[in-house]
């Protein structure tokens, strides 16, 4: 990128580090960067930064939030009988975006993978279970990504949870095996969500 | 964007409204930018700053530069006698990036358009007419837009020039490379039919 003067150059190259962005769409981020006005531009840094200061888990569900208890869950018009439980916030996002589950949410921060070492131990099923274990919940609806760790810990969780008497299910497999939730369409989405089966 | 934390929303709102980023990759953007380290984040944001606060225009061709005059204008190894007349920065970038002009630039900063109020003088004419009125340049490669205010453009500066003795020349506009034949517009196509060469 010789041709780039040296800070532009380094701010394209910063942004086409980011996912979906190739070099060309990186140059006119860029280039729309160096056209905003002042007060934009300050705006765009601050929330940058703010994002990373205020955001945080939330203390009962896991997802991100900039309140604890999140949204999500001090809502007063949400089902509090049904719990979906998530990999990560990105899922969350992605549900919510479909309007399809109006219960409650539990966020994983991650799925088993004996590859990568991630053990049960590492990912919050422990406080999946002190939550279920209240007795709150008559459905738990598990969320994962129908790949070898998204079996894995759903089928873990499954076996953990049996006790407790409440209703489990998953989502179909309307998601192409082997893809990512968080990048399935919205139709694909809400459709895996409706035909969830009983486990 | 009810689903999303406040600040988190409104970041993602802010990339969504950069060139070519649609919302999905405005939310992927946005956790990425979640999870980076603090330090390149810091980079990222004194980046952002850095770019509005150190680039300005090249004083001799008018492109975007951190030092004046650029490094295009003052570089040993390029030809000083082909100057090739550009739009804006971003037509620099493009040309360079194909590496096929070693010659010098010069940046208008915008077409002559009689609808939005844009008059020769509004543009940077007057500085390519004292730089070709020199005597340095041998060719002006006008390089702009094959759209109304291009043409209109072109027309103009070639009208100017003449006297002064240089080669003038423009690129080229017929059907882009790749293109099918059939879905040309009319334009385009009765343009690359006139300006057919002899084989």
């Amino acid at each position: 990128m010789a041709e780039y003067a040296k800070t532009f150059g380094r701010l394209v190259n910063e942004f086409s580090k980011m996912p979906n962005i190739g070099l060309k769409t990186a140059e006119k981020m860029a280039y729309y960067v160096l056209d905003l006005p002042q007060d934009r531009c300050d705006e765009l840094v601050a929330l940058i930064n703010g994002v990373r200061n205020e955001m945080h888990f939330c203390s009962v569900c896991g997802s991100m939030t900039d309140e604890d208890p999140c949204r999500i869950c001090t809502s007063p018009i949400r089902r509090r009988d049904v719990l979906c439980v998530v990999k990560d916030a990105r899922d969350v996002t992605a549900l919510e975006r479909i309007k399809c589950h109006d219960g409650l949410y539990h966020v994983l921060g991650g799925l088993i993978s004996p590859i990568d070492g991630i053990r049960p131990s590492d990912i919050r099923i422990k406080e999946l279970v002190d939550r279920v274990s209240k007795g709150e919940f008559k459905e738990v609806i598990l969320a994962l990504s129908p790949n070898a760790e998204g079996e894995t810990t759903t089928l873990y969780i499954a076996k953990l949870l049996k006790p407790y008497g409440v209703r489990l299910s998953r989502i179909a497999h309307g998601i192409p095996a082997g893809g990512e939730l968080e990048y399935a369409d919205d139709v694909t989405l809400s459709g895996a969500l409706a035909n969830r089966r009983e486990l």
